[in-house]
């Protein structure tokens, strides 16, 4: 029905009664969805109570160990690259427009052949994206509405909110900290931070990090056999975020695909940035086998595909070359010695808080920290802490209610920083 | 209830009864919006075609002028500052980790002050992406699955397909070449391209492309004005592209924030490919003015906020200092430049089609030109072209239905191939 007419003389006079000044609400309803969010997402939010701190006590030299933003300068053989490339746009035999949405041919095959080599994953599995976090929006597009997920519960909290915008949850329970049509798999120091599988229930999704953000453990290869088997059993699908595995030094697999089986059950995202320090380069990769398959035999990789090719358009092409030259034998190498660098950190965080007597975890393989306070409220504590030692950390109950009681310390920080940090909750706490 | 144990032995069994290699289908059900889903994405599927004829005549010198894609060299002082900042990267002092999901605050206000100066969009309107095809799947996500949309027929397809991705669309019904529940408005030389809103049904969101991606007609800044009331009048939501602003060399707004009382109403998203040769850096953005509110009042800007806080962290660093310096003195003066040698070489496809009697439209505001076959299969058309003068345009009808019976032909190209493509041509149609 055209509407133009029927409503022209109504709203004409309903714009008529306002001033110019005044804004008139459309009729497009809210996304309910979106309504159901709490409040901030949650790194957002501590940016905001850091700021706050800072212009409270102007000359408190806040130090930043919450959101885990890397500090450290990236590689000049990384730089370099990244700088001829965009030199290179400028020259009319090397410049190049759009690249392929699936990402350079070289450099997919580069991922493929250091992080999966013997796996059986190939160049035509690796699509190369902007980042991990953004990945995991166009997996929830992919996958729509109509799924139920299972997280790990605490979890990166892009996975339960990327669900709820898309709307494959219910509303927030407050009285329970969670939203409705998730299973929130409880990973405690209990159970190893490892959920009981034989309590979770069905899901089509089971997004699983490991080594874990925010508490630090890895899985062992027994516990992914174990979960690979979980997701047969129930035709589940797993998206694992192995963002942290080259902070791994003992034998945990930095690969879901390491297990066999794997391929037709799981899809991988990964990212630079905490590898290259790539947070603001943005810079990732999703690996979809062809093996993988929805109920009707479709491939997931031919949808995700299509995701890829209608709703982004690559990952920059400078952002790329700097990829390619993380992959090079002395990339490699200068990665090593940057993530050597940040484990020496976690080391000191984890000695601190050790040696206050807490109870602490994570930390071995990854650059986070997980310590315990128990009975106590994350988000006091994590008041304390910026309060009385300028420290900002994130408090544990912002990634799920398993999280409560903890709070999250990152070992992204230059090295005068941490032994301050150090010493100021040495203070606080002795 | 918990499924693995229920499950476990009977999928035991299943597996068992299969060799290892091949592949099982998990129980994860479709996304039946990806199943609605005609054939592949335009623009690769030209890719494919333009692959295969290469392969059937290897030594054709095949011209593409199908995807709008920059072939002309981006200025050196954005290319620099590009590098510079890549470089920047490797120092302590001037590394820079995660940047806000927003954008750069120094980017987001010379945004504002270069582009929209005296309309009242200030630099928290604006939002930086990794380009305009990026922001609409946001957009998509923000509007949700429960909003009906308009599109001009013929249109840019990713407006149509992450609507169909979104769930907003019914199915596509073959016999008149459009999905259901989207509101197709067609534009045609009839109607000067621009649609007749009073034979228009009730949308929500109304997706308007000025410089017109494929027809190359702009709306003109009446055309504009009433487009505004008729959003006003029907509640809805324009989401404006002006991607291709920079082309235009009449009086025609750049902006739809020039038509007064259109903050209240309309989101506008742009991008840095077609002005500065940035479509494989990758940098857009988008304006939503905090006067445009959903129908309780909500503001639209706060949950794009965070959209982007959730599923995106913003573009890349680099990108975004090469976008600072397109904005500068210098950029914007070499920018001005690239688009006069891209409107020279449309005035060469325009002259060429002309000549040999073709009704041809667009060209004078946008970098595309529209070219009428009457009573053609644009297909057709396009295979002909392709097939004999190994010149690679684009089908109208892929636009659309209001598409059928043209092709798009890009001025995007160094001038040897446009002279070229050009003289190819006239020898087809002599």
């Amino acid at each position: 029905m055209p509407m133009s007419a029927a409503l022209k003389s109504s709203s004409s006079a309903f714009f008529g009664h306002l001033p110019s000044t005044v804004s008139i609400g459309t009729k497009v309803t809210r996304n309910a969805n979106m309504a159901k969010l709490q409040a901030g997402y949650l790194f957002p939010e501590i940016a905001r109570r850091r700021a706050a701190h800072i212009s409270k006590y102007p000359d408190s030299q806040v130090i930043s160990l919450g959101i885990g933003d890397t500090t450290e300068p990236i590689p000049e053989v990384i730089t370099n690259a990244m700088s001829m490339r965009a030199h290179s746009l400028s020259i009319v035999e090397s410049y190049s427009g759009y690249g392929t949405e699936q990402g350079d041919k070289k450099l997919r095959a580069a991922i493929a052949s250091t992080y999966y080599k013997d796996l059986g994953i190939e160049e035509a599995d690796i699509f190369v994206s902007d980042g991990a976090k953004c990945d995991i929006s166009r997996l929830q597009l992919l996958f729509g509405s109509k799924v139920k997920m299972a997280v790990q519960d605490p979890s990166y909290p892009a996975y339960v909110d990327s669900s709820v915008i898309m709307g494959q949850t219910g509303s927030f329970q407050k009285d329970i900290e969670k939203y409705g049509n998730i299973e929130y798999m409880r990973c405690i120091p209990e159970n190893g931070f490892f959920p009981d599988l034989s309590t979770v229930s069905q899901a089509d999704i089971i997004f699983f990090c490991s080594p874990n953000n925010p508490t630090g453990s890895t899985a062992t290869r027994d516990q992914l056999t174990h979960l690979v088997q979980f997701a047969k059993d129930n035709g589940s699908i797993i998206v694992f975020d192995s963002a942290y595995s080259m902070y791994i030094s003992d034998d945990s697999p930095r690969s879901i695909f390491e297990i066999p089986g794997a391929k037709e059950v799981a899809i991988e995202t990964s990212s630079f940035s905490k590898f290259a320090g790539f947070t603001g380069v943005r810079l990732g990769w999703t690996v979809i086998p062809k093996e993988l398959l929805f109920s009707d035999g479709f491939p997931v990789a031919k949808d995700f595909n299509r995701i890829v090719s209608t709703c982004f358009n690559g990952a920059s092409n400078i952002a790329q070359a700097g990829g390619l030259a993380c992959l090079s034998p002395d990339g490699l190498q200068a990665m090593s010695d940057t993530i050597k660098f940040y484990k020496e950190n976690t080391k000191i965080i984890v000695d601190t808080f050790s040696s206050l007597g807490f109870s602490v975890f994570g930390g071995k393989n990854a650059p986070y920290v997980w310590v315990h306070f128990p009975g106590q409220s994350s988000w006091d504590v994590f008041a304390e802490i910026l309060e009385k030692a300028h420290v900002v950390t994130t408090p544990g109950s912002g990634f799920g209610p398993g999280g409560e009681g903890f709070v999250r310390v990152s070992a992204f920080g230059h090295r005068a920083n941490i032994l301050e940090a150090a010493k100021r909750i040495k203070q606080l706490y002795k």
